[in-house]
């Protein structure tokens, strides 16, 4: 199992994102979206072996955490329009939840677990947008915490040791979590929460690179390890 | 320097692209917008010793090429929505040229470029849609013998040798051009054109990949056999 997270910054957190404008005032949505598509999509196939959560931090009603279940996921195509109306639903359908009282949608999934974590695969108080896609008001930290208990972390940043020269660390079928960032870098504070869960400190290449691209780096090094 | 040649198979050669419907009316233009930031978009940077041309095929006036050259490109962004104004643009431009007779734009780039291919570094016919961008009705073969003449021509299937059990085969300083399809394969007459240019024949892994991430993970590749 590969898991993803990936930290919005400026990523509205409230109904209301413009396909027309996912750069601007959707906070960068564009770059998030394109993380959701190169962690599932392959040519004319989607992976099913893989988890993303965006932890989405901007204006609205911070923080939410939409999450993607490769293994449940429909719907899903590789332009970014189509995957920003699958985030937009999302976040209207938490806000009429709030707001209307519509807890039940989702009463089966989340029963008995509004107090418990990291029982099961499912993060509290989590929601079911569309057939995949999971939101809740789940943080940063209590998003790292579902991961760390089940799988190896590891955090990328150019200065670190290359993955490819690490060859004993990672076998391909481990259950791995990637911690990763938009186009801003974490925080000295997030640093220091990624820092609680012990994550391996690796880097993909020498070139800083978009966090989209990253995530196509890791699976092309996980899928030649299992090969 | 590093050249990517793309044909879009159905990819709209007229005026008209929807922003609204790249995967649909514009027949997968959302996959060569991706292919031109996969090619383009370091983090808070551009790639400038990179080309990419995306032969276009589809309905409207085909064919259409339109090539980016990354030093003296300007206004891109990476979304999706961003590129395909600027493809639009191009498309525009070229029409309006053509039915008004505004050969005038690019007189001084293409004097004497009319009957003579591969001469310089600009296609015959070629004009100037915003900086950096230059659109054309070059066909496929065209541009491939464009390349061909200056520069070891690469063509990949995930069937063939791994790129990264040839490690002889590319130093990462030498001027390659990768020849790369959207969604659908090369036909049997295409592939027979590619041939004729004696194109090496390598796999970037075991899955079979999106045309965009195959850039990725190509300027990967070449960028730590540079380093």
């Amino acid at each position: 199992m590969r898991n993803f997270i990936i930290l919005g910054h400026r990523a509205i957190t409230a109904p209301g994102l413009s396909l027309n404008d996912l750069p601007g005032s959707g906070g960068r949505m564009d770059l998030l979206i394109r993380c959701i598509t190169s962690a599932f999509c392959l040519s004319h196939d989607i992976r099913r072996d893989v988890e993303v959560a965006i932890v989405m931090l901007g204006p609205g009603d911070p923080p939410k955490t939409i999450r993607f279940l490769g293994n449940e996921l429909k719907y899903l195509n590789p332009d970014e329009r189509s995957t920003g109306a699958l985030i937009r639903n999302a976040l209207v359908k938490y806000s009429a939840m709030k707001t209307k009282d519509l807890f039940f949608i989702d009463k089966d999934r989340n029963d008995g677990q509004k107090d418990s974590k990291c029982k099961s695969n499912t993060l509290t108080g989590e929601i079911t947008s569309s057939p995949g896609i999971f939101i809740s008001d789940n943080c940063f930290n209590e998003v790292l915490e579902h991961y760390s208990g089940r799988s190896t972390m590891i955090c990328l940043h150019e200065a670190w040791a290359d993955i490819h020269r690490g060859h004993e660390i990672l076998t391909g079928d481990d259950e791995v979590t990637f911690i990763l960032s938009d186009d801003k870098n974490f925080s000295s504070e997030e640093e220091h929460t990624i820092d609680k869960h012990s994550p391996l400190k690796l880097s993909l290449g020498p070139k800083v690179l978009h966090t989209d691209h990253c995530v196509i780096l890791i699976h092309n090094y996980l899928d030649r390890k299992r090969n």
